[in-house]
């Protein structure tokens, strides 16, 4: 490991411990709604993971406006990317969809508060995001016309044209049918989406120009893609403790992958080719401080969990 | 039939049909998602009802301002809110929650689509609703400021200390247990919270005060109340073929309701009282031309379906 590397890997867990500390209070144990509803809705979100969406909300802002404060008032944005992909989560695992009864070695939601509250938990999470963003211009250092662009943005990236038109599309695709056009239509919308609005969103709160949004939308689509084809890799090559999930899961669910379509050896080189794209994209975008996006774009194809 | 009734019944029809040529719009038949997900979400958007949220937000913005101009302002919000209550239907509707197969007398969205696309509509659909709120602000007439906080609202109402709270709230509910304030709480949260949202959403966009919009959420509160109470009432003694659906549901279904709890007779005369302490709040919130208001909440009261 080099210095960079390590650097990185530092960042990334202090950004992951401010986001944690931010979402204890973007859904309060007090807070006044049915116990069991709060519960269940804090249950997955403190479920862990990478919370990669939400630093990169908050690494755009700061790469943009070249300072931390960028950052704080991000944050806000932050949370509800992460209620978001967490209710997607939640309900990708229902019987009706993947039927998971695990998910980063926790029970899923279903398993623990039923089905008909993990369905509540994951639509109260999704309307919950939205509140969010208008605290992030109530709270100052973001204007009503950016949080409302940010709202728009969110509805597209997150709706029917985005992940969930992703995840529909999966639900259709099966292996030998599947063609390799009809899997990047899946993984760009089911993955790439949200990290396209990740990075945008934190770049708009950071005062980008609309060319400074156009490569940054590129280097995040191009990003999301490598990192979703990295898991597909993963899952066939990984080590189970270090992932914290099964492997050989898609071959066990005959899931159309990368690896299946067009090969190991090819997804790898796909990945490197991504990264290189996103990379080239991000200098394009010309940002007072590019670095900690670099480094995640690099840590995203070195990773191994 | 005398002349005020009739008046507001050709006025309901009216906006009624204004309201589904802008919904067949908010989500045209073109729109590049998968077919199945937007089949599936105009399927249950297209399956009628009286529409009477998004007509209170038209209703409500024209009564501040006093001018038919707010409407138009306002019909991005109106189609908002029918997106929401479509979705909350689609989900209530799953074998998980209530499991019905019939709504308005079409087969319900999962029995048409299977389970997964059905909670993948819903999904959309909230999320959609949030995308139409900043159209709003961009079509004009409706400022950034007014959009973020109807975008908070929204939130506010619909998500886990409004609708979905009263959603979690009534599945824990049963005969023998529920207490008068227990079912208050879910009427209140379950139906009252997205009428205060139409109401306050369109007279904001009006141009309402601040005292104004308290005036009118109480008023949206009472007569949210008082609709789902004759609801409770028009189960039991109704004529199905108005209604179009079977009455008797909630006592088949053991369903806690008003009249189980505190009779026929005392639950109608809550009606009356909740519609004009309605009216009082109405006349406190001294708008230019409240007249369609006070006369939605007299149709409310005096309606057999």
């Amino acid at each position: 490991m080099n210095a960079g590397e390590s650097s990185i890997h530092s960042y990334l867990t202090i950004s992951k411990e401010r986001i944690e500390a931010a979402l204890a209070h973007a859904i309060p144990a007090d807070w006044q709604v049915p116990a069991q509803l709060r519960e269940s809705m804090r249950y997955s979100l403190d479920a862990g993971g990478k919370r990669l969406r939400p630093i990169l909300v908050l690494t755009a802002a700061e790469a943009v406006q070249g300072e931390a404060m960028a950052a704080a008032s991000a944050m806000p944005v932050a949370c509800a990317i992460e209620c978001i992909h967490t209710y997607s989560l939640i309900h990708d695992d229902l019987p009706a969809m993947d039927d998971d009864d695990y998910r980063r070695g926790k029970l899923t939601n279903h398993k623990v508060y039923g089905e008909a509250m993990a369905i509540l938990a994951g639509d109260a999470l999704l309307t919950h995001a939205f509140s969010l963003i208008p605290r992030a211009a109530r709270a100052g250092g973001v204007s009503a016309e950016i949080a409302i662009s940010i709202v728009e943005d969110l509805a597209l990236y997150a709706g029917a044209a985005g992940m969930v038109g992703g995840q529909a599309a999966d639900m259709e695709g099966e292996q030998g049918k599947t063609k390799i056009e009809e899997l990047e239509y899946i993984h760009l919308h089911k993955t790439s989406d949200l990290v396209v609005f990740s990075v945008t969103a934190g770049a708009r709160i950071g005062g980008a120009t609309e060319a400074q949004l156009e490569q940054l939308a590129r280097f995040a689509r191009k990003i999301g893609l490598a990192f979703q084809i990295q898991d597909d890799i993963l899952d066939l090559t990984g080590d189970e403790t270090k992932l914290g999930k099964k492997t050989n899961s898609d071959v066990e669910q005959s899931k159309v992958t990368y690896p299946y379509l067009i090969g190991l050896e090819e997804s790898r080189q796909l990945v490197a080719k991504l990264t290189e794209e996103a990379k080239e994209a991000l200098k394009l975008a010309d940002l007072k401080s590019p670095e900690r996006l670099q480094q995640i774009a690099d840590y995203l194809v070195g990773r191994d969990h």
